[in-house]
C-alpha cells in the first residue's frame, strides 16, 4: 500500500508499506478515507523533535476491512473514527478514564504501527480503541468535523476539561491553530460566558468568532496580559486554556489566570518553564497533557452528528497522499491552519 | 510590648514594638496566647528568603482585647484563631474561595502587620478573618490543636484538597515535617484508604502512623520511587502530595503520581524545576499554592474541638517568647518537628 514515509527533516515521501494484515486476534483493518498533518507533526518536520524514520499520521477515518476474532462491537464496512492513541479500555489508566495513558496502548505512527496518512492501518486493541460512526451518507462537511475528532477536537476539549470550563466561566485561549480553535468550540460548548482569543491571523480571528469566541486579542506577552487583566477586573480569568506549548505562551496563560484557576495545556511543550512560584504564591494551577480522546469522542461526535459543532471547519488546506508533503509545507509556512489528506472513497 | 524581631539570617531578637491600637474601623487587637514557628520561617532565618528586619511569626491563638467599630461576629473576651493570612472576605478571590489572595489581604508578621511571635497583634479585617472558638475550658492538648489550625493543619488539608484526595485513595506524603504530617491527618480525614508517608526519622515515622498513615517509606529518590510503583502495581499514587518545596521532592511526587492525577503541592518552592514533560506526557497535574485557611478552618476546629484530630501532637518543642530563638534553632537544627510559643495567659 502507499503511505506517508519520514525520512527525516522536511522530508516527507510517499512510499510503499506491507499491506496490513491482521496480527492479534483484538486487531481490525481499517481503509483510510480521510487522513491529516497535525501540528505536532510539524515538531518532528522541523527537526525539533525526534522521529523514528518511517509512517506518519495519527488522525484518521475510515472504513473497517478485516476484524480480528476478539474484536467486537464494530464489523467490516462500518465506518470508524480512530482516536489518535489505541487502548485496551480495562487497564488501570483506562479504567481511570486516561485512556491516553493505556499500559498497552501507544498512538499511530510511532514505533512501527501504521501512520494515518497511509492507505489503510492496522488498528491495535480495535475493539476498545475504535469509534463507530452509527450512520453513514455525511456531507463532506460532517466527514471533516469527524475527522477533527480524531485528535484536534479532543484536544481542545481536554484542554477545557483539564481547565476546569463551566457554566458562566470567563475563558482564555492561548494559540490560535487547530486545537486552540477547537477549544474555543469546546469552551463554548462548556457553556462559557466569555471566550477571549489570543490571535493576531485575521483568518484565524474570523473562525475563533465564528466558534463562539467573544473578543479576540492580538497582544501578546506583557501586552497581551495587561488587556486580559483590564478585561477581568485585574482578577484573571476563571481558565485558561495553552494550546502552543511554548514558553512565552506558558507564561501568557499563567500570567492571565486568576487566583484558584487551572491553566489547561496541551501542547508539546518545548522550552516551557512552569512559574512555579505563581503556582504556589498565586494559587493557579496546571493539568492537561495527552487527550483520552476515546473518551470524550462519543459525546463529542454526537453534537457533531447533531451539527451543533462544526469543527471540520479548521481544515483550510486540502491535498491527497500523493501530495501530502504539501500538506506539511502549508502548515509549516502557516499558510494552513491544519492539512486534510484526501485519501480512499467511502 | 514584647514580640520577637527578625534581625537578620539566625539572629531572632526579643524586642519592643509599640503596643498595637485600632487603627481601622475593621482591625481588631488580640492578647496572643500562644503562637509558633513555621517551617516556612526558616527560610529567612538561614538567609535562603528574603524578609524585610521586623517582628515575625504568622500563627496565633489569642484572646480579643480591641474591637474597631464595624467588626462583626467576635466580641472581646473571645478565644479566637488567626489563620496565617488576613481576607475582607468579599473581593473576588475571596467569593472564589481563595481567602488566601484577597485583594485587599496580607499576611502576619510582614510588611509592618505585627507577627504571632508577641505579646499582642493588631488584625486587620478582623470579622472575616478571626475564627472564634465557640467553647472556654479546653486542655492544653486541644489549645495546641487549634495553634495548628492556624497554618500547618489548613496547609496539610490543602495539599489533599488540591490532589482531590477522596475516599478509597492511595495517597503519598513527600516531606514529614509538620505540614506533611498534618496532611496525613487530612489524607485520612478525606477517607483515604491507604497513606503512605515518605520519612527516615523514627519519631516522625511513629507519629506519621499514629496519625493514619498506613506505610512508612524511608527510601528517597529514584528508589522511593521504585517502591511506590512497587506498592502500586506500576501506576502510582492516585495523589501525591509535595510538603517540602524542594527540587527533590517535587521531582519525586511527580515521579510517583499516577496519570491523571495531581500533585498538591504546598511547599514554598526554593529550586523547583516541575517537569513539564510529565505533566504533558504522563498526564499528571499540579495544584496548591498558600493555603486559603480561613475557608477550612471552621470544619476542620469542629474536628479539633470533637477530639476527632489532634494536629497540636506536631509540637514537640517548647519555650516561651524570650527564648523563641531557641525554637528557631531547635527547628533549624531538625531537633524539633515544630515548636511552640507560649506566649500569654488565657
Amino acid at each position: 500500500m502507499k503511505a506517508a514515509i519520514f525520512s527525516g527533516p522536511h522530508r516527507i515521501d510517499v512510499g510503499n508499506r506491507p499491506d496490513p494484515v491482521i496480527a492479534a486476534p483484538t486487531d481490525a483493518i481499517v481503509r483510510v478515507v480521510m487522513g491529516c498533518v497535525c501540528g505536532s507533526d510539524l515538531w518532528y518536520y522541523r527537526g525539533d523533535s525526534p522521529h523514528e524514520l518511517g509512517p506518519i499520521g495519527h488522525e484518521f477515518i475510515g472504513v473497517v476491512e478485516d476484524l480480528g476474532a476478539e474484536v467486537r462491537g464494530i464489523a467490516r464496512g462500518d465506518l470508524v473514527v480512530a482516536p489518535f492513541t489505541y487502548s485496551d479500555g480495562t487497564c488501570p489508566n483506562c479504567l481511570a478514564g486516561v485512556t491516553s495513558q493505556c499500559v498497552n496502548g501507544g498512538s499511530f505512527g510511532n514505533r512501527g504501527i501504521d501512520g494515518g496518512q497511509g492507505e489503510a492501518v492496522r488498528v491495535p486493541l480495535a475493539g476498545s480503541t475504535l469509534v463507530k460512526v452509527p450512520s453513514f451518507g455525511h456531507s463532506d462537511e460532517t466527514m471533516l468535523s469527524l475527522l477533527a475528532l480524531s485528535d484536534v477536537m479532543c484536544t481542545g476539549h481536554h484542554a477545557a476539561v483539564s481547565a476546569g470550563v463551566k457554566p458562566g466561566s470567563v475563558v482564555a485561549v492561548v494559540g490560535d491553530g487547530a486545537v486552540g480553535l477547537c477549544a474555543v468550540i469546546a469552551a463554548k460548548r462548556l457553556g462559557a460566558a466569555r471566550i477571549i482569543a489570543l490571535s493576531r491571523n485575521p483568518a484565524r480571528q474570523a473562525l475563533a468568532r465564528e466558534f463562539g469566541a467573544t473578543d479576540i486579542l492580538a497582544e501578546r506577552g506583557d501586552a497581551a496580559t495587561a488587556a486580559v487583566k483590564e478585561m477581568t477586573g485585574d482578577i484573571g480569568v476563571d481558565a485558561a486554556l495553552e494550546c502552543v506549548g511554548t514558553n512565552q505562551s506558558m507564561a501568557t496563560a499563567f500570567a492571565i489566570a486568576r487566583p484558584g484557576s487551572i491553566v489547561g495545556a496541551i501542547g508539546a511543550p518545548h522550552g516551557v518553564v512552569v512559574p512555579i512560584e505563581t503556582v504556589i504564591f498565586r494559587n493557579v494551577g496546571l493539568r492537561g497533557g495527552v487527550s483520552p480522546a476515546r473518551v470524550y469522542l462519543p459525546e463529542l461526535m454526537d453534537d457533531v452528528l447533531a451539527g451543533r459543532i462544526n469543527p471540520g471547519r479548521v481544515f483550510d488546506f486540502e491535498t491527497d497522499l500523493d501530495h501530502v508533503a504539501e500538506g506539511y509545507a502549508a502548515m509549516d509556512e502557516r499558510r494552513a491552519i491544519k492539512s486534510l489528506v484526501r485519501v480512499g472513497a467511502l
